[in-house]
């Protein structure tokens, strides 16, 4: 197999450079291997990574191309006489297959390579006990994050100020940065799903959502709270309570062997008696780990099964447009008998 | 055509969701179009952004998808009539490709989608007077930044935390964020070509390359500057003076008409008369505009020429391992009669 998107890289040798690609030997389940010559995994990068690539992989061997990496990684395989490669046909575009191709001797292109589903996204969906553990150093620093995040939130400031803040705090604790750019969407903004921190200053009144994560040690983290400044509505404290009990409700279904679409009903149905389901427009949450977003996707009908090991997001939010947005959101640890959240920040209530 | 890539769907349209396809009539070159009902582009995203795509989108209809977009869009095309569609090959997986071309009707499938290199890459190679002014902002906000930075780098800091004042400071001065993961290598790291800033302290001796860029109003900055803590000895100053000259001289040579290869060769042939050639292990340099990289690329044997309203980086640096690295970059536009340098920061030596 050929691997080339940098996080399956990284997660497979440690490199971290942009531009390298593996050629992996796979064995044919049941087929002995005759001779083992080019048995061992090997990393094609190029002159910028010299250093790095030596000091940082492991499990594969390291060629320096002198020109195109893919023609190497190519000319390696032809030579040792791979004649069937598998590609990953979610991170290869039409051009690069195409131009890959090319590396390949006419009469061995036909079939050559044989794009599939990437063959890493299975295992990194279920992480092991160091994986956990750094999934858990980076939820934990984004609950500190969120905290401190509380004594910055005050009418008149702008949102972008409240995400400096978080983002400046998040790299001097290590951070290499953020998993994807910080929400902070404050007032009627708060009903935008995804409104990334503006100029607009935050008004004496109205919810704020702060959904961000950190990526530290190659993993992500991703929460989000909304708090309200100044007197709310029962209409607002009313639909806080019912997405808080939809968060509630589908944490609490979660467990191995459950369907991803039944977590998701479960946050659904919640907002459904409450009348707001019209409102909660987008799934409940999806995978988290070297990437913001990995399977499995919890949403509608989904049928695949959660497994001991996977982390995923619990997610649910309403919008009303032009009045205002709620969204609570952990990151959660299937375990073997239920779920554990990785989010410890409070879900009360809080008015500012 | 088809266009999904995100930067592109804002390029055309100003829309800046994470998940959108436009539908863009194109007319055959000498054939008049019979009706012109389905001539309007048509931008197709999803629940999330009902508020936010009626807000940005200009030039385009918006339609909020029920299910998934492509099928949105496929269903649009048939049924207005559409047999053919570019599809871009550069931003679309082999498995989009292949999913999307099941949203066809079986009869009208094969080769409705013909891959093609993006249409959008040409236009946005050349900037035009607004986007000269965003690059330009974007690359004076750099400068400041550099400038505040110099206050930072002292010996016993670590390196993540200049890099963390340095995004504070263009948060708080607007920026949507960096623009690529900010590099500050100091010391041996220097000689890493991409060295992100790490937990290492700054030494009492030795360079310290700074490397980044914000993202401001969509558009990218990128620069580099290397300085000097303590004492440099007489390599490090000889050095650092083939880089500056070897900047210079490619600076010189970027005007319209002359071939990116040119350019490159005038950078490289001034490091091969000082002997530091081999220790230049990239290329000149490369487009910046929406996105850091973007074309024409100015490495070695390039054949492609400049044209007047391109903006690129010229980024010589050479890179000796275990002792110490050297990068000068700055932003260029090329311009009718030769070239300005949009990156006023001082590249004379700075010894700390």
């Amino acid at each position: 197999m050929l691997v080339t998107h940098p996080v399956d890289v990284r997660y497979l040798t440690g490199f971290t450079g942009s531009n390298a690609a593996i050629v992996l030997p796979l064995q044919r389940a049941g087929k002995k291997r005759q001779g083992s010559q080019n048995s061992k995994p090997v990393l094609f990068t190029d002159g910028r990574y010299i250093q790095q690539a030596r000091q940082e992989t492991k499990h594969a061997g390291v060629v320096i191309a002198q020109g195109p990496i893919l023609r190497e990684a190519c000319g390696s395989m032809v030579s040792g006489g791979v004649r069937r490669c598998a590609i990953d046909s979610e991170h290869t575009t039409v051009a690069t297959l195409d131009a890959t191709r090319r590396w390949i001797p006419a009469k061995l292109r036909r079939n050559f390579f044989q794009p599939v589903p990437p063959l890493t996204a299975g295992l990194r969906e279920i992480k092991d006990a160091g994986e956990i553990e750094r999934v858990r150093a980076a939820a934990n620093l984004g609950c500190g994050l969120f905290e401190d995040s509380l004594m910055q939130i005050e009418p008149g400031k702008r949102e972008v100020e409240i995400a400096a803040h978080l983002e400046f705090a998040a790299r001097m604790a290590g951070a290499e940065g953020m998993s994807f750019e910080t929400i902070v969407a404050s007032g009627p903004r708060s009903a935008l799903p995804h409104g990334h921190a503006t100029g607009q200053r935050i008004p004496r009144r109205g919810f704020v959502v702060l959904d961000f994560g950190v990526l530290l040690g190659g993993y992500c983290s991703d929460m989000t709270r909304t708090v309200h400044l100044g007197a709310a509505t029962t209409a607002e404290r009313d639909a806080y309570a019912a997405v808080l009990e939809a968060q509630l409700a589908a944490i609490a279904a979660v467990r191995p062997r459950v369907q991803c679409g039944d977590v998701d009903e479960a946050a659904r149905s919640v907002l459904r008696r409450a009348k707001l389901a019209d409102f909660f427009t987008h799934s409940t949450g999806h995978g988290v780990g070297m990437e913001i977003h990995e399977g499995p996707r919890i949403g509608a009908k989904q049928q695949q099964t959660l497994k001991a090991g996977m982390v995923i997001t619990i997610e649910p939010g309403i919008y009303l447009p032009g009045r205002f947005g709620i969204r609570i959101e952990d990151m959660v640890l299937v375990t073997r008998s239920g779920a554990e959240i990785l989010t410890p920040a409070t879900k009360a209530w809080i008015e500012l």
